[in-house]
């Protein structure tokens, strides 16, 4: 068998479930690959998922991490007062934008940030998501995070881990804390 | 109830399972924590867990997080010719960095990487593993991660999550990849 240089088949990797550090092992794998010297794309589907200790911490990994953050904020949650249309808008913007930075060649790996949270929200399509998965090169690796990953895609997917929530904090009613949630 | 600032009480989070993403999990929760200013200290239990790509990435955020490389390498596992004796005393040697960083008050959040392994292995004891978490500082979050944390952990943790192996790529016969496996 020849030698693995990393870099012969790029994976699809998964990370779903209800449990925290899917977004996190995301951010994980940025400084890994930035240690690779790899140019990583990170394009967030659903804007205010991050807070601003990850928003700012991921600079320092410039130039080789670039962040996207779409969307129009929470869908449904919070205040939200958005009319649905202009949600569907900034989804199909991030859409069109993960598809012609995978298809760049200008990245190692990028990682589609709550996209599985986007399309159980309905902002993204079956379809689209099957012409995302469709469309990624060979060599690229490609990272999906959310819950509810859908079924399919678990069946494409080379590598899936389920974070289980076991214990969370909220459960011996303390806060959410500055650094672990935000 | 006051706000909370995030530094009132720091968290004991344990992240493990059989799933790839727990290493990947703390990991990305220091881009979070260095996006905040916060100084972080990451000691490794078992040396070779980690390969080059995170040891590089993660200098790109010196010198807010530091990375103590600990341990005598796998155990039992992989051409391992030490005696179980040089294991115990570089794990004694982790031991004793981890507390003396956890209580030095310079560091807002401290991970012990694959101390559940260490633990499993024997060459931490149980006694040692409560003394540890007996000493974390109210303010200090404390990340504990690898396969099989012990029950008591889990009851003395804030947030639990397991990371659960749905799919891994070698059920699909690719072999390790560079930047996901290592």
């Amino acid at each position: 068998m020849p030698e693995n240089d990393g870099k012969s088949k790029g994976l699809l990797i998964v990370y779903t479930g209800d449990g925290k550090g899917k977004t996190t092992a995301a951010l994980g794998m940025t400084i890994r690959a930035v240690g690779y010297g790899w140019k990583v794309a990170v394009i967030q589907f659903i804007k205010g998922s991050w807070k601003y200790g990850e928003m700012d911490g991921i600079k320092k990994l410039a130039p080789n991490v670039e962040l996207d953050i779409m969307g129009e904020g929470f869908v449904g949650i919070i205040d939200d007062d958005k009319p649905m249309e202009q949600h569907r808008e900034a989804a199909k913007k991030a859409y069109d934008l993960a598809l012609e930075k995978m298809t760049s060649g200008k990245y190692d790996l990028v990682i589609l940030d709550e996209l599985n949270v986007a399309l159980t929200l309905g902002l993204i399509s079956f379809d689209e998501l099957k012409e995302l998965v469709s469309q990624k090169p060979q060599k690229l690796h490609l990272v999906i995070t959310g819950r509810g990953a859908k079924n399919w895609l678990i069946e494409q997917a080379d590598l899936v881990t389920e974070m289980k929530e076991v214990k969370h904090p909220y459960q011996k009613g303390i806060l959410a804390q500055k650094g672990v949630d935000y």
